[in-house]
């Protein structure tokens, strides 16, 4: 997507191999109608499925997951991180690894908002090692969801996570996938 | 407001004299089109003043406050939370108490993202003690930004949050006001 690349290139700041700081349109600051702008890719992609509900994990894909449930006009649900297990019926727990933080977590989500049957899409901000969708892709089995799809705003094509979800049929759109990142280097696929 | 009082009533569930869950709209699984729709409520009331950004605290607060600058037509700033001092020159930092938690978290924000003479307008899911806005009110002050007003979408009217935020002068719109909470006992101002 041409917009987000100009957006990308004009305003992250590349750190080193790994850390591309857009804290001033995605993050932290956003960018509120650029990003219900983006939400409609995920939208024109996704449309041809049945999608019920939009999924996400606290908090960065919090604002285009928002965005994206408002095109659908579908709720969303935030997963939470907790930094212990805190074992409980009435949720859906387990334990993903974060690569870029180097710590786990325990990303749940209450048994009343994933129910049998229902077409989750899942949007993030970053794709990089998969993780977090492998996480949460494991509660939805538990729950017996049906994954539709991923949106990924920004997607770190040099990382291993596409490669992961797509071999277990995963359908991955992202509306930017960076091939090479350092410092002051942003290169696009 | 009569709609969000009765999605309270009909959805809320009230576990104790503190504890309100709205979990099924607001915070784990958010209603977006009831969001939407109330998101207007907050734009009638604060649109007579110049809002130059929207600022929320992550992550419960992130969902109103999109929508919220989504009416607006501005950005929108998300605070941090930290778990300790991340003493950086390029963040202001506040301590903050959570009476909920009971515990103390550090409250940031890029220096970027908050300017001199910038007009905002705070929005929260909850208002209790006023603690969090007090703290947000710390970094705007020495950022020399201006507080406009704050709005709530749900207020414990019973606890001392509005008349803290009201004895040093700050404008605060709440959707919806509790005065008596309970196990099974929600009423309103």
């Amino acid at each position: 997507m041409e917009l987000l690349k100009k957006k990308i290139l004009e305003e992250g700041i590349a750190l080193d191999k790994d850390i591309l700081k857009v804290d001033s349109f995605l993050n932290h600051q956003v960018d509120v109608k650029f990003i219900m702008d983006i939400s409609m890719e995920f939208y024109n992609y996704f449309k041809t499925k049945k999608i019920d509900k939009i999924v996400t994990i606290e908090s960065s894909g919090i604002a285009p997951a928002f965005a994206t449930a408002y095109r659908f006009g579908v709720p969303l649900v935030i997963l939470k991180k907790q930094h212990s297990s805190i074992l409980n019926q009435d949720l859906y727990e387990t334990k993903v690894h974060s690569f870029t933080k180097n710590t786990d977590y325990m990303l749940t989500a209450s048994k009343k908002f994933l129910n049998e049957g229902e077409n989750v899409l899942f949007i993030d901000d970053f794709l990089a090692n998969g993780e977090a969708v492998l996480g949460a892709n494991r509660l939805f089995k538990e729950a017996k969801c049906n994954l539709s799809g991923v949106g990924i705003v920004i997607e770190k094509s040099f990382q291993p996570g596409r490669e992961k979800l797509e071999s277990i049929g995963i359908d991955i759109y992202s509306l930017a996938r960076i091939s090479k990142l350092d410092k002051g280097v942003i290169e696009f696929k």
